[in-house]
């Protein structure tokens, strides 16, 4: 991560805070838990996807066991979700945005750095797709709910078409702070439509509710 | 695995197919989910347990990232049971049998691939038996299920008994298409055999229903 | 492992043995399994802590595939369990128990190895916490209950203590046996004394039941 651009790496660091905000508000709505629990389950969202992406490139020990900004914003996020817990339900900061800040942002980063790793551009940006959606799968496995990934709504398809914008401005090179960030803004922007208007993929032929 | 003779690399990519079919029927039946979460439950099916296995044996990127034919066979098997759900449910093609050959060439080419590596013997039985039920561990982690290869019906060990056909096989240096036929034979004979006739391993001493 | 001294060595055993027994009588207790769904959870339990870091530090194959002592020691205390669960019970062999003896070696040991491979004091810290968890982690997510660390006994800081003294006494040059019981023994009795107490981290303000 160290070898990105500055503000590339600004932009890792912001996924893993709003992961990591968002992993503790999940600790606090979902099941009751103390403070280390809604530490340890905001860590687990901020930096499991990382993780599973530096594994599987090879790039061990991860980056986030080397590089301290990544655990100090994933825990400072927790504790900032844990004290103002109330006070961001108020404003509005929903579950749901910072999971969708930090499912852009990962799969651009995740893409971008299995480019670097060497991947072709289909494994980068299943790469990017894994790191997008592998915190909040963690998270979501550990509280006993089916993970977002296989629910309803759209959620893998935007971290595709961001990884995809990645990888092709990548080898057009002309990826920089504003191929990422529009990649970013475009994942967003699908994920909150899909979220809004409760958007899913396609029902499977003769679906009925009977399993 | 491109090193394998290719008709064990047909073998390995025929388990992703079933795999890939199973993990998405799965995701029809045990919980309702667009063909977006259907063909990520195929995936994860399909591909974690080799990917499990590349990662422990320090394969990475693992075999699925770099070659192609894994991901879309996968793919494929997850959409053509996404579309054709109703009709092979009506000629019969179930999950369970579906698993069972996954599990068994799964465990072959684990074992194989383990002693490419240079693993021992009983370390690559290990490694066998983890590429076998790896897939199917995380499908059902994911959907909220005890693991099959927890639960009651003989799974694990049809698993372990192909693996180590497989080892010895190599070990007397007559391993080839012959031999790992033979060990995926025994092993789907054992575990249809055990579901068949709901075998179980032996229960505990004084086992009773309260807990 | 092997450049530990010995009988560093012979603790990481018996936290493996422990957590053999531990994983194998919560399979007994919390879902109803057979022998080889037991010696299976009993072996993620022991195991898995030890994959993971190993995994994290790069020391692929994972030790469990190379020493075998740790294999053995993982079925055996597996099947002891499963033979001797209702007399285990009597003598007051309480999961708990296990459990934490498990966490406290594993978090030592986790600590120590992640320094012998190069990583810096906070990360190994990190690495001895996740090794302590990791496999009681796996344990609980399968079975379908919230893992303990994230549930709301002290479960997670003891292990980070006995990490840090673990950390701290290989930094002042006196990491031997003595310390490294020390480090098992503080762990140990803060994990015990929260569990005897019912001992919680805080709560988030304004908590209340409603969710």
């Amino acid at each position: 991560m160290s070898t990105q651009p500055p503000l590339l790496f600004a932009l890792d660091l912001i996924g893993t805070f709003v992961f990591g905000l968002n992993g503790a508000l999940t600790a606090l709505r979902v099941t009751h838990l103390d403070v280390v629990g809604v530490v340890t389950l905001g860590m687990m969202t901020a930096l499991g996807g990382g993780v599973i992406r530096d594994v599987l490139i090879g790039a061990v020990p991860p980056a986030t066991f080397l590089y301290w900004p990544y655990f100090t914003l994933a825990v400072a996020g927790a504790l900032i979700a844990f004290v103002l817990n109330r006070w961001l339900d108020r404003v509005g900061m929903s579950i749901t945005v910072l999971d969708a800040v930090g499912l852009s942002v990962f799969a651009v980063i995740g893409a971008s750095k299995a480019v670097e790793f060497g991947l072709g551009a289909g494994p980068a940006m299943l790469l990017g797709v894994i790191t997008a959606v592998g915190g909040g799968t963690i998270r979501d496995a550990l509280v006993g709910q089916v993970p977002t990934v296989l629910r309803s709504e759209l959620y893998a398809i935007p971290a595709l078409v961001a990884a995809a914008i990645t990888v092709a401005a990548i080898g057009l090179d002309v990826y920089g702070l504003a191929a990422a960030l529009g990649a970013v803004a475009v994942c967003f922007a699908i994920r909150m439509l899909g979220v809004r208007y409760n958007l899913n993929a396609p029902r499977p032929p003769g679906f009925s509710e009977t399993s």
